[in-house]
């Protein structure tokens, strides 16, 4: 595309954002060379086709020059599962771990007690449930992440699959490459989004941004959230307020979740919750898959009583062969990157490097950046 | 869908649209039973999974049983192209012609010739390039469409259309299927739609849907057209007019085509004025086929100069197995369906009963559905 130029000024933008703050925290003051890890997808070919593509194992965020010069060491690395993967090799001794949800580093209580000299955690991106965020804060770690880096990336991708199954267009465009032609085949469940009602679970950073993209569509707009939104947001956006969401859910021709994955929401659409959402209910899920069970998904899918269901979101990642998603019907899914276009990673690496260097100086971080600060969890994961 | 009953009130209120008048057109007066012809795609076994799929040769826009009532023949067909196919053998004495953009009846001059008893071409839909106007004109005929009809539908999907070329989603959603994932495949490609510049070819009907619905994404919002737009609504979405379309095209990011095909507009880009756009460029057309030289596209989407084509219309229709567009590089295409959403079937199903009501009893139809008005051209196809 011919817009590199364009993102290229956000990563200013974003790291001259926040507050910067005095010395506060003893343990960003311990001086010295650090041992820096990073966990990203590995782009191979692909890395030398866009010089912005620096959210991958061989971009390394654009940080390595930086870091090194500092005389920190920057290890990077896509292996990141199983017995004797790169990533296990560094744990005991590594103070900074760089991770994003797109190729999650699953940070689990094991990981984190071999980890002797950890002290920070760092999401490039929004997403910190692959950490066990609880023994992180019982070891009394930080865990923080690029709070708004991918929000509007997010936001606009769930425009997008709300419009992609609503107006049936993969079935359309399978037609086109295997050489059909067959506009029944489509139109007969093919509808406008105009007059049909959204409801989106979670009325956060991502979930107000879709609204507001969602306003000019003269849908019915439904919100959940524990609080209600700023009333000028709420009548710009005409959205309505649903305090209690099984009330809210059975109403909805379109489902967008937009919560944290936490111990609340893991799981909370099993096969009971979906059984009284609407029949032929549209379903879009960027936020992570394990707020669904996976089969009662897959079974509604094949039923149809969930005429669609899209998102990028998966468990685990990357997706095994047999993930039963793959196969359903009426599925409109793509690997985890909505929240990892070129002008995303520009944005959460400019965070990353804010962050680090904030840490080596030993300054606060952007309030709202912090997962768990020191052994003490953010409110929304408590 | 769970959304049936929503489209349903759409009929009333077409129907009730536009002004009533007294008799003035000697064409529509001569009394008696008329012969009726439609041609629309057949749904076969897809027709009775909705009970408002309308729009096909089964559901005959859902006006059989009131034409036959009051003594009219009705006769329903796909079969259009080709010697001795069933609409050639009605054209020598049908009297109204009911046809669709989706599956379009050519309408040429030498079969205007033949039908010696043809008063009225009805265009259930928008877009009446599949008739020869100059020969319809010339015989003295009229050609009307569901002006408004679709025009939510086609908008909608544009923006669908943008977002999937801009953020990469095709390649995504083949890895599923194929049981891959390679996130850098799709990244190093996929940008946010803010910030990008988008320019519209013609603000009309749909061009305007398009440039409100665009406005909440934050994007640099260009059109060309005619005339200037209303000042309210230019300054409502902040889209620039551009007087120059060859000083707008190469200033696009993303270029969509939102007018008719005329003489004037065919075959409008050819290699010469592709050569001219932004490298990388995106294009959405769901205007019609013909207004781009078919190979010359299929030549810049190899090359890597067009990165993104989508779009739902083709020359001919349907599209050959072997038209290029199947087959090129970063296609996002579909048959022709954006305009024929359930939805869109029951507005305009209601606004042809509403001409067929007005030409039997002789009154006017309402203004801005006349492409040809006993043999008077309208102004944008002269």
């Amino acid at each position: 595309m011919a817009m590199k130029q364009v993102a290229c000024s956000a990563i200013k933008a974003v790291a001259n954002s926040g507050s910067s703050s005095v010395l506060t925290r003893q343990l960003h003051v311990s001086p010295g060379s650090k041992k820096i890890v990073g966990v990203f997808y590995k782009a191979n070919e692909y890395f030398t086709k866009n010089p912005n593509f620096v959210g991958c194992v061989e971009g390394a965020l654009g940080l390595r020059q930086w870091l090194e010069s500092q005389g920190h060491q920057y290890i990077v690395t896509d292996d990141k599962d199983g017995p004797d993967c790169e990533l296990d090799k560094h744990i005991p001794d590594l103070h900074v771990l760089i991770s994003t949800p797109f190729h999650p580093a699953y940070v689990t209580a094991e990981r984190i007690k071999k980890a002797k000299n950890l002290q920070l955690l760092l999401t490039a991106g929004i997403g910190s449930d692959h950490v066990d965020l609880k023994a992180a804060a019982e070891a009394g770690l930080t865990v923080a992440e690029v709070t708004g880096s991918n929000v509007v990336s997010v936001a606009e991708d769930e425009l997008m699959r709300i419009l992609i199954l609503v107006r049936n267009f993969l079935p359309g465009h399978h037609q086109v490459i295997s050489g059909d032609w067959n506009v029944a085949g489509i139109a007969y469940r093919a509808y406008d989004l105009e007059g049909k009602t959204v409801g989106t679970i979670g009325a956060g950073r991502i979930g107000k941004l879709l609204l507001q993209r969602l306003k000019p569509f003269n849908c019915n707009l439904l919100y959940h959230d524990r609080l209600k939104m700023d009333p000028e947001l709420e009548k710009q956006t005409g959205a309505k307020f649903e305090e209690d969401l099984d009330a809210m859910l059975p109403k909805c021709d379109i489902i967008v979740v937009n919560m944290p994955l936490t111990e609340k929401t893991r799981g909370m659409f099993d096969k009971h919750r979906i059984a009284k959402l609407k029949k032929g209910v549209l379903i879009v899920n960027n936020a992570r898959g394990a707020i669904m069970d996976t089969q009662a998904v897959a079974d509604a899918c094949s039923s149809g009583h969930i005429a669609g269901y899209s998102g990028d979101v998966w468990f685990p990642q990357p997706a095994p062969k047999d993930h039963p998603w793959r196969y359903m019907p009426n599925q409109a899914m793509t690997p985890h990157i909505s929240g990892t276009t070129i002008d995303a990673q520009l944005r959460y690496a400019a965070g990353v490097k804010d962050m680090l260097e904030r840490y080596f100086k030993g300054e606060e971080f952007p309030v709202q950046h912090y997962i768990v600060k020191e052994g003490e969890l953010a409110p929304q994961y408590r």
